[in-house]
């Protein structure tokens, strides 16, 4: 599936965001020296610029999503876009249009940028295929494929509070075969060149490729903590239980649940992530969530930086210029 | 139930937009020229101009709508107005206010212009004759009976592509009983003059009073696509069927669908129209839908200058005025 | 629950807006004071000044809402805020966080104002309680506990009319025991020094502790209005019926609803007021409601002047500064 020249100009420079895998390593380091740039002016009291002035982007949610599209939102506002938001799972195809009609349609009313999210894998990249030169697409979930932005505000945590890649170890526990953040994240540890990343799950919430990934195997959670500087915890889809891959929630508490005690397992100033929303009790205890080495809020503030990040690469500018703002 | 006093003021300027059926070629003209200077500021790289700056625009939709809604909040953006979006079916009247309460409370919030789209023919011109002198109401659609914007943007597509009306013979196809983008089309294509406007539709779908519209009445669609140099398709309302009005949607295409076989009775450079959403396969073959004839998604794209348009002149601004922008 | 030092700081400036049981007269005179000075911003042609500009409010509203949103948002865009509105019935909970687990992670995303109604008495404190130094809450109606703004547009309102309540007589008629709106109003017109406040209804909607709350308690309506000087009427909600709390909508008219001829027990220049939205020909005649003596269309326009004022207050500028406009 994935087209490097889809994602990247014959510079080299961002088109679309649609995977991280197809990137290399100078985007996804601009990616966050560029939001560590937003992420002062988010701290402002005026937390404006104009770099999307007169450009109109429209969100696509065909998946109900909080974090993701309020954070996408208040990025695109803060850079002084236009904003069509459309909720797709009650309107755009209520008369039947198929996907493309519903992408040429929007296009054609001057949509300078898409983000969107849809249940197919595969969909970001089909819309990218299908657009004008010079309109950009953003992938803000599709289906089990990736969500790229997400993978981005996790390596912008990640190197906030750690620095360098390259001696870290990192843990992924949880849902890694269904996973688009998982994937992502893999994708990103890897071109950062980050010493060790660990998957942790039980069989079968492992993908049959795991070992092609670039990454070691745990089914034993207390085993895979040991020593490591960064503990990912995944969110455990409820549904999951019924599909009869997994016995109960209590159960997986019991053996993939992260709680303080285990958690000392791991290096003693390791950081804890979930991408939200996290199910207290299930894949994680609330004293961890709620502790010191929690750092799962932190990851929703940077992921406005990292998304205004993104968006005003592909239209030009690298980093916040100083300059009037909006 | 046209009153031509409540859609112009005394010196006969656009104060409502209620019906094509009332205005005068002077005024359809002048929204052409108009919306022609705001499709360049469409195409420049800062689509903003602060005409509506610091007016409140309200958008009511008590009939689902994408493609209408959208373009509406576009054209309100790109004119720096402030913006109020209302789902009305599950919001307003959900405790029972009448549609005059509704109407009423609006305006005490200050609301400079009601834009509204509702079920019930006459609904636009109930909410103007009941606002207060300097709010202004735009008919988004209502009932059975116009949806002028829509008229607009298409006579704005077939300037663009043919420059004249004196010498065009149009043919609109389809359910024209039940459209008010039909009605609407046939008001305006007539007060622009055009050599000869043609409806094309099976008896039930023909509305009674047909002739008296100054249009001429196919039956059968080959005879009537004969060398026009405008062909719309409309969209068929598949509730029809089970109103017993048509046989099947496999039969209506047999009759009266668009295939490329058929457009070529039309003239050569005849071109493609559709007001959208297509059912593709019904009333059009995707190969026209597509093909090099079609202009259906620029109609799209023109609609938002359109919008710009009345909305502007409506203010008091005629064209696009040069000086800073919002 | 009223904690005075939730409200103001330690010099005594509005930081939430919670409840107007713990504030006092000087914070009350305030707020109608700078609402005094947007009211002639919102009848100005440009309705748009900066005092918001780069700041983000949160609307949450997790019960329906028309008449508070709107005027809500209307208040923040005149402000120039950065928006995102939540309908959070049907989004942020679906996945099973918690009320302190949403607010946590909307704050992660830069939030500086929060606008909440929720059906809990309560939940406006809660979050008060629980966010950071620097962000502010204010409370769009809670349980049954209180809906200040309403009071305070209310308040706006009467002095608008009678410019001072040392000599009034104001009574308050309908569901005294359920109403948020009754609630502040009382604890308003008592710290303005209203001369007398009336609550009248029947013995079943009457709270117990009436006679604590500084009112005077009448369950006959015709006595009660007797030489008043405002007349508040509020919303009979439907599902009493139900609770057996009620004979029937008829009864309740024959009984407690405002028609002209009860109106006139109240002195010649009496306002008629509702918080809307009414139940014509149950709490209130329509003859009353759309005559000279209600001014319930003026309330919901001073509402947005007052909600203007209440969030100016606490980003800490009182009144309208002269300057440059956003």
């Amino acid at each position: 599936m994935p087209d490097n020249n889809l994602q990247l100009d014959e510079s080299g420079k961002l088109r679309h965001f649609l995977s991280i895998e197809g990137l290399n390593q100078e985007i996804l380091t601009e990616i966050l020296d560029t939001a560590e740039s937003f992420t002062s002016v988010t701290d402002r009291t005026i937390k404006k610029v104009p770099i999307l002035r007169g450009k109109t982007v429209a969100n696509l949610f065909f998946e109900a999503s909080t974090r993701t599209r309020s954070t996408f939102e208040l990025a695109e506002q803060r850079l002084s876009a236009d904003i069509l938001s459309l909720n797709v799972t009650t309107s755009a195809t209520v008369k039947g249009e198929s996907l493309l009609d519903t992408l040429q349609n929007l296009e054609a009313m001057q949509i300078d940028m898409f983000v969107i999210r849809h249940q197919d894998s595969g969909s970001a990249y089909f819309f990218a295929q299908h657009v004008r030169p010079g309109v950009s697409v953003l992938n803000a979930g599709d289906g089990q494929h990736e969500h790229p932005t997400q993978a981005m505000l996790d390596m912008y945590t990640i190197r906030h509070h750690k620095k360098e890649f390259g001696n870290l170890r990192v843990a992924i526990v949880g849902d890694i075969l269904h996973s688009r953040v998982a994937r992502s994240q893999i994708h990103a540890l890897n071109l950062l060149n980050t010493a060790e990343v660990r998957i942790i799950a039980p069989r079968t919430l492992l993908p049959i490729d795991a070992e092609s990934l670039g990454v070691s195997v745990y089914e034993d959670l207390e085993a895979g903590l040991k020593d490591v500087d960064v503990v990912i915890m995944l969110r455990l889809q409820r549904e999951r239980m019924r599909g009869a891959l997994l016995p109960s929630e209590k159960e997986y508490f019991r053996k993939y649940g992260l709680s303080q005690e285990r958690l000392e397992r791991a290096r003693p100033d390791a950081i804890v992530m979930h991408p939200g929303p996290a199910n207290r009790g299930v894949e994680i205890e609330s004293s961890v969530m709620d502790g010191n080495q929690s750092v799962i809020l932190q990851q929703v503030s940077f992921g406005i930086s990292v998304r205004m990040a993104v968006m005003s690469m592909i239209v030009g500018q690298s980093g916040l210029q100083t300059g009037t703002e909006a």
